[in-house]
C-alpha cells in the first residue's frame, strides 16, 4: 500500500493536481491539449560537454503510466490536503471524476525510440490526451526520460572513450536510490556491455557481472589465511571465471604475484584465467607494469579491469598514459590497450559534473470549443529558450554522405519530400540553407506512434534493439559532434510555415 | 514480480552473490562479522564544500532490509547465470543454502540516527551478522544511506543559506528515477519546510505544496483568453491560496500587474492572498521590483516565491542583491528579506557539483574459529584513505560551550568518561589533544541499536524528530564548520588503544 502511493499515480508535483482540479473546474478538463518532451541544452560536465544525447525511459515510462490508477486509496491521500482557509483542497465532485476517469487509458503517446540519438529544442516525446491527463502525465514523464536520457547520454561517451574496450556499469552503491535500477538500464542502451546490478540485468535478459570485492581478501586475512589463500579459494569456486582484485595489500608486491600463482595452479588444471582487476592508486601506471609480469609469467590473454573513479575524460587519459609507458616495459601498445576493461561506477550513474538533464514538457496546442487545435506558447523566455508552438513532427534529414546534416520540426502535414528542402534557423532571422535533392540522400520521421488511446503500439522495452540504433545513429553523425570536449554544433532547423506561426503567435501576444 | 526482483534482495551488485557462494563454500558463511559504514570526503560541489554531512537513508534502508527475501523466485533468476565454462555459476546447494536463511532476520544494525551531524571517516552505521548477510547487505545499504546523506546534507546547507526563509522542495522532474522519492524525504530531513512531491509528502505525513506552473496560464492564452483569465480562474478555486505564477508573458509589464488586479478582486470578497511566484529572469531584481508593485496596491504582505536553478550559493547571491538593491525601491530590507520564499529543485535533488557521495562500508572485524572477534584492515590505501579496524564505538565530546569539539572513535568497551581524556590524530603521529574535566561539558555515544537480530528496536522514520535532531546539532555546531564555502576542518580523532590496534596490524600485514 505504501509504495504504491509513493510509486504510483502520486508520484507527481502538488500543483499538477491544483491545475488539474482548475481544469475541471473550468470545463476544460477534457479538452484535447498537446504537450511535448524537449530539452534546451546537452549535458555539460563542466571540463568537457556533450554534442548528442541518446534517448532513454521510454519503456519504464509507459510501464509506470499504463499501471498507474487513481483509485480510492489515492483520492482519500488527497481529501486529506488542507487549503489556507481549513477546508479541503480537492474537493469531491473532483476526486470521483478522476477516478472515473481512473488513469491514462486516453493518452496517446509519440516518442523517438529508445537508443536513439536526439538533439536540444526537438520535440522527442509529444503526448496528446485530455488536458487533465496530459497535464498530470508532466512530472512523472519527465522524472523518468530526464535521468534515463541524461545516463544513456553519459554512458555512451564513456562507450565512445574505452574505444571498443569493454564497459562495465557498476555504480549501484552510490546511484540516487531505486534511481540505480534506471541506471543500470540505461547505461546498458548507451552502449554498456554489462551491468554488476542483478536485478534489473535479470529482467532485461543480459548477465549481470562481477567477481569479489576487498572485503573477501580481508576476510581471508583477519580468519582464513591471507590474499593467497582468499585467490585460492576464488579459483576453487569459479575456476573458469577467475578475476582477482589484486589491491588490497600492495598491487605490485603482493597481488599480482600472488595472482600469477593461483592463474599457475589454474592452468595446470586445465583452466583459463580470466584476469585482475585494479581499484586504486595510478590506474593506467599499474596496468602496464601488471601487463609485464602477467605477459613474463605467460599469462598476455588474460584481462586487466580498471575501476575507481572512472569517466570519459579519464579513460581518455587512462589510454593516452598506457600508449607512452607501455613500450618503456616491451610491451605492444595495440595489444596492451585491447585487454583493458573498464568498471565505470559513480560518475557514469550519476552523470558526474552535470547530474541533472534540462528537459521540459511544454503545452503546445490545446483545443478550441470548436475542435480546432490552437497553439500554445509562453514568450517570457528569451528567444533561445522559447518553445515552438503547434501540432508539430520532427525529420532527420541525411546528406549526400548518409551522414545527418539536421534534424528538422515542421508541422504536422507539411510535405518534406520538396526539392529544394528549406531549413531555416529556429531563431537567428534570414539563416537558412536550402537543400537541392542531391544534397539530402534521406529524410526521416523520427517520432514513431507508442501508445495509441492507452494501448502499446510500439515495440518497447528491447534493449538490444537499442543498442543497435545507438550504434547505427552514431555511424551516421559527424564525428565533430562526437567530439568529448567542446563538439562540433549540429544543426536543428524548421520549416518556414513553422517560424511563421511562431512568430505570428508572439506578436499577437506582444501586442494584445 | 518483475518489480520485486529488481528492487527487492537482487537490488544488489553481482559480487556481492559471488563472494557469498565464495563464503559458502569455504565454511566461513555463518562467521559473525562486522561491517562499518562511513564517508571519507564532505560533498565537494568545486566552487564551495561541505564542512559536515546529515545522516539519512535509515528509516528506508531498514525496511527494504526486512522486507527482502531470498525465495524460489530469486534462485531461479541466480540459477539461469552461466560461468565461462557454460555450467551454472550458482550451485544449487548454496542457492537452497540461502533460501534457508530467507532473509536479513540475523542481522544487527546500529546507527547515527537520521537528521543528526555526522562526520567523515568515522562509523555511522555498523552491521553485525553472519558473514554471508553483512555481505550482501553491501550495495543495498551504501545505495540507501550514501544517496540520503548526500540530499540531506545538500538541503541543510541550502536552508542555511536561505536565513530563516522557507525552502520548497521541487525537484521530482529531474531527480533519479525513483530515487526522487527519497530525495524528498532527504530534503525534508534537511530542513526543506514542504516538498511538492505528493505521494510521499502524504506518506511522512507532511502536507504536500504547489500551486501552478506556465502549462495553466499557457492554455488559458490559446483558448480561453489570456493570463488574466487564467490567474482569475485560479483564485476562484483556490481563493485561500492564491499564489500566482507571474514569468509567463513579462513579469514586471503582465505578470504582476494581472496578479494585482485578482489579488484585489479576492481582497473584496474577504480572501488574503498569499502571493506571487517568479521562475525566470534575474530573480533577485524582479523580486525586488515586483514587491515595490505589491506594495504599493497593499499587498506588502504576499509571499514572493523564487524558483529556477536555485541552490545555497545562488539564494546567497540573491539576498546580497537584494539587500542591495531593495532601498533603491523605498522598500524595507528586512521585510523584503522575510517575504522570500525559495523553490528548490534540480540541483538539491541531484546534489549538483557533486552527485555522488563517498561512503564505503567495509569489513572491519570477523570472528576466528574460537569465537574472538580478528580485526580486518585494508592497508593498500594511502593513509588517509585507511579504514580503522576492529570492534568500535563513536562519541561526540562537547567543550565548555557545549559546542561539539571532536567525533572520537575508540574501541568497544573503552572508557571515555576518564579525565584528561587524551584524543589523537587518526593519521597524524604524535598528534593529539588531552582533555581535562573542565574542557568537556559532555561526551555523547553516537551510535544507536537500530535493529537487534532482526527486531527494529529503535523509533525509526519519524520525520520531525529527524528534523529536530539537525536543528539541535546544528546549534552545536562550530559556525566556521557551517561556513558555505571553503569551511573549518572539523576534528575526528581515535583513542589510544584504536591507533595501536591499527599499527600493530600494518605491521603484521607489512612484515608477514
Amino acid at each position: 500500500m505504501r509504495r504504491v502511493l509513493t510509486t504510483g499515480i502520486l508520484f507527481t508535483d502538488h500543483y499538477q493536481l491544483t491545475m488539474a482540479q482548475l481544469y475541471f473546474r473550468s470545463g476544460l478538463g477534457e479538452r484535447p491539449a498537446r504537450f511535448e518532451h524537449s530539452f534546451r541544452a546537452y549535458p555539460d560536465y563542466g571540463t568537457h560537454q556533450a554534442g548528442y544525447s541518446i534517448a532513454a525511459g521510454l519503456a519504464p515510462f509507459v510501464d509506470w503510466m499504463l499501471q498507474s490508477r487513481f483509485d480510492a486509496s489515492v483520492a482519500d491521500a488527497l481529501r486529506s490536503l488542507r487549503s489556507g482557509s481549513g477546508g479541503a483542497i480537492f474537493e469531491d465532485d473532483f476526486l470521483e471524476w478522476m477516478q472515473e476517469i481512473g488513469g491514462f487509458g486516453d493518452v496517446s503517446l509519440w516518442a523517438v525510440p529508445e537508443g536513439r540519438v536526439v538533439h536540444r529544442n526537438t520535440p522527442i516525446a509529444i503526448v496528446e490526451a485530455p488536458l487533465v491527463m496530459a497535464q498530470l502525465l508532466e512530472s512523472s514523464l519527465l522524472n523518468h526520460l530526464n535521468y534515463a536520457t541524461l545516463i544513456a547520454t553519459k554512458a555512451s561517451r564513456v562507450v565512445e572513450a574505452a574505444h571498443g574496450g569493454s564497459v562495465l556499469e557498476f555504480g549501484l552503491r552510490r546511484a540516487h536510490g531505486f534511481g540505480g535500477i534506471g541506471a543500470s538500464r540505461s547505461a546498458l542502451i548507451g552502449g554498456a556491455e554489462f551491468s554488476s546490478n542483478v536485478g534489473i540485468s535479470h529482467e532485461l535478459g543480459i548477465p549481470s557481472k562481477g567477481t569479489h570485492g576487498h572485503s573477501m581478501v580481508q576476510v581471508f586475512m583477519a580468519i582464513a589465511g591471507g590474499e593467497l589463500e582468499a585467490f585460492r579459494a576464488y579459483a576453487e569456486v569459479y575456476p573458469d571465471d577467475c578475476l582477482l582484485l589484486v589491491d588490497t595489500i600492495n598491487t605490485l608486491e603482493s597481488g599480482v604475484p600472488n595472482a600469477i600463482r593461483v592463474f599457475e595452479e589454474l592452468k595446470s588444471r586445465g583452466h583459463r584465467p580470466v584476469g585482475i582487476r585494479l581499484d586504486s592508486g595510478d590506474l593506467a601506471h599499474l596496468a602496464v607494469r601488471s601487463a609485464a609480469l602477467l605477459n613474463a609469467a605467460g599469462f598476455a590473454d588474460t584481462s586487466i579491469v580498471l575501476s575507481s573513479q572512472l569517466d570519459e575524460l579519464t579513460i581518455w587519459q587512462i589510454r593516452n598514459q598506457v600508449v607512452e609507458e607501455a613500450p618503456n616495459y616491451g610491451l605492444d601498445v595495440d595489444q596492451m590497450l585491447a585487454r583493458l576493461v573498464y568498471g565505470v561506477g559513480s560518475r557514469m550513474a550519476t552523470s558526474d559534473g552535470d547530474p541533472s538533464f534540462d528537459g521540459v514538457y511544454k503545452a503546445v496546442a490545446v483545443k478550441d470549443g470548436a475542435g480546432s487545435w490552437q497553439p500554445a506558447i509562453k514568450i517570457s523566455d528569451s528567444p533561445d529558450k522559447l518553445a515552438l508552438p503547434g501540432v508539430k513532427s520532427l525529420w532527420r534529414v541525411y546528406d549526400e554522405r548518409g551522414i545527418a546534416t539536421a534534424d528538422v520540426i515542421s508541422l504536422v502535414g507539411e510535405d518534406l519530400t520538396r526539392r529544394p528542402l528549406e531549413i531555416l534557423h529556429p531563431t537567428r532571422p534570414g539563416v537558412g540553407r536550402s537543400l537541392e535533392g542531391s544534397q539530402v540522400s534521406a529524410v526521416e520521421a523520427l517520432l514513431e506512434p507508442v501508445v495509441t488511446e492507452g494501448k502499446v503500439v510500439a515495440r518497447l522495452g528491447d534493449i538490444s534493439e537499442a543498442r543497435s540504433r545507438r550504434v547505427a545513429d552514431l555511424a551516421r553523425l559527424d564525428t565533430g559532434v562526437r567530439r568529448l570536449v567542446n563538439p562540433h554544433t549540429y544543426h536543428v532547423s524548421v520549416t518556414r510555415p513553422l517560424l511563421e506561426l511562431k512568430q505570428t503567435l508572439i506578436q499577437a501576444h506582444r501586442t494584445g
